[in-house]
């Protein structure tokens, strides 16, 4: 199958699973039901879930033992979004093409919203599903919270509320961004590997590898899109980064030499899985994607 | 021992456990780790970790393997009171005789913390430890996700929030408590008991319903205690509930009836565990204690 029309299956398949997976609209307590709809349904590039399902076609796993944590990377990655969105932080108003959460609903229901979808990750992921077995789930748990946690997401997101105004290097910008995207991406690579009972440490860790490369490699062209691209294409403000006087690749690095990093780090993507057979090219063709997209 | 002095050991135990689990303060990001450590050390009553020890005692369980337990309910409790406190929520400047998470750090972080807070509970509780068993860990993690998101604690906020400055009938205002409140209170319970692998559905069932009651009496004695006590014995602002136009069990009831009421539970909590034997009876006492408490 040509990688854009996997990509648009994986994408169609997590949207319809999260559909089913998010409480209904209709059932109390329906504002916060609705808002969580409103938050997650509908466009987004569904990078973490086709990560997911990327990783376990590299083993061969059945896509439906991989919707549970292709779901619930999502949902950290859509709460993740509706809380950093808020006034007392980057204070954005447009998300994916749409009015923010905090915008089209409120501040308070935005906050809630954001913690009923981390709750519901978990609880989708711990559920009885399709699954490897039991021991293996409980990691793959412990895996995502502390992926999603003060040593993952959250953690990088205080660090970018505190360089605000502030000088970094280089070196201390891939520090936040390997926590406040990387750990996400890494651990939605890890996830659909984990969810293939037989897969060995060492293919886990160069699955590792890999996420670390197109994580730093995802970040980047986003900073390259936030100056090059526009605000349609977005689907959110076209150099925000910029008027927060954040520090980006892009500002550190320049536009050049940012592109030619996010080449070379999609290279290394590609060849952390040299072990891996032809299932994992799905995971080689993402690498481009990464750093080609245009929004 | 006496009551008085078995809680406080539960409360001294869950205390150092909650230190010895929350990153430490001087590791990156410190800012993030001081406010997360801020936010949930100190002073606080603990009734749902006090419960989840008082369950798992009544079934003999060893009180090492219901930290995790413990930990998880007081972090979820935790940061569900920093969110709560927020200016576009219930605007609190005190919670626990010191200044709340905004005011001490600043609104930013008092959100990120609560978000590392939720992941954390459940890192906690997949991590390794002296369990049960992975399949009963798994169900233990999907109770306390549940009772944490939409069709629990944050539904119960939800509807808290809509309800300001409307008249909620008797019925509305349990329907909010029992989700606001009451299910991380029965998910405490029912946590403690889980951790014993041979504690059947029936005795589950029991430990809910005797759960359902005393929650219900907790949060009688809560609104009774904003009218009637002050601030500085709250350690948060005494009639903030009347001040917001909140309904309570003493406005729709009035003080003589809401306090018939809670007795009427604490009994009622008591019979649930009829079938269980002198072992429980830090569960009878607890019931006591929660519509007996000055704070």
């Amino acid at each position: 199958m040509p990688f854009l029309e996997s990509l648009r299956g994986y994408q169609s398949r997590v949207e319809t699973a999260l559909a089913h997976w998010l409480p209904a609209a209709d059932i109390q307590p329906d504002h916060l039901h609705q808002a969580m709809r409103y938050a997650v349904l509908g466009d987004g590039k569904r990078i973490r879930p086709v990560l997911v399902y990327a990783s376990g076609e590299a083993f061969g796993v059945d896509l439906a033992v991989l919707d549970g944590p292709a779901c619930a990377v999502e949902m950290i990655h859509a709460y993740s979004l509706i809380h950093d969105d808020l006034p007392v932080m980057d204070d954005d108003d447009l998300r994916r093409g749409k009015p923010t959460v905090h915008k089209a609903f409120d501040e308070a229901t935005a906050i809630l919203v954001g913690d009923a979808l981390q709750s519901l990750a978990y609880q989708l992921l711990s559920g009885n599903q399709e699954v490897v077995n039991g021991k293996t789930q409980l990691q793959m748990l412990n895996v995502l919270s502390e992926a999603a946690g003060a040593a993952g997401m959250v953690g990088g997101q205080s660090l970018d509320n505190e360089a605000i105004g502030h000088d970094l290097t280089l070196s201390e910008l891939e520090t936040m961004h390997s926590l406040k995207t990387g750990a996400l991406i890494r651990s939605s690579v890890v996830l659909g590997g984990m969810s293939h009972a037989q897969a060995s440490e060492s293919q886990l860790g160069a699955l590792t590898q890999y996420a670390s490369h197109i994580g730093l490699a995802f970040q980047i062209q986003d900073d390259i899109l936030d100056e090059t691209s526009d605000t349609e294409t977005l689907g959110k403000p076209q150099g925000s980064d910029r008027q927060q006087n954040k520090p980006t690749y892009v500002s550190l690095l320049g536009l050049d030499q940012a592109r030619d990093k996010a080449t070379e780090l999609a290279d290394q993507a590609i060849a952390s899985l040299s072990g891996f057979p032809g299932s994992a090219d799905r995971l080689r063709e993402l690498a481009f994607y990464v750093v080609e997209r245009i929004h």
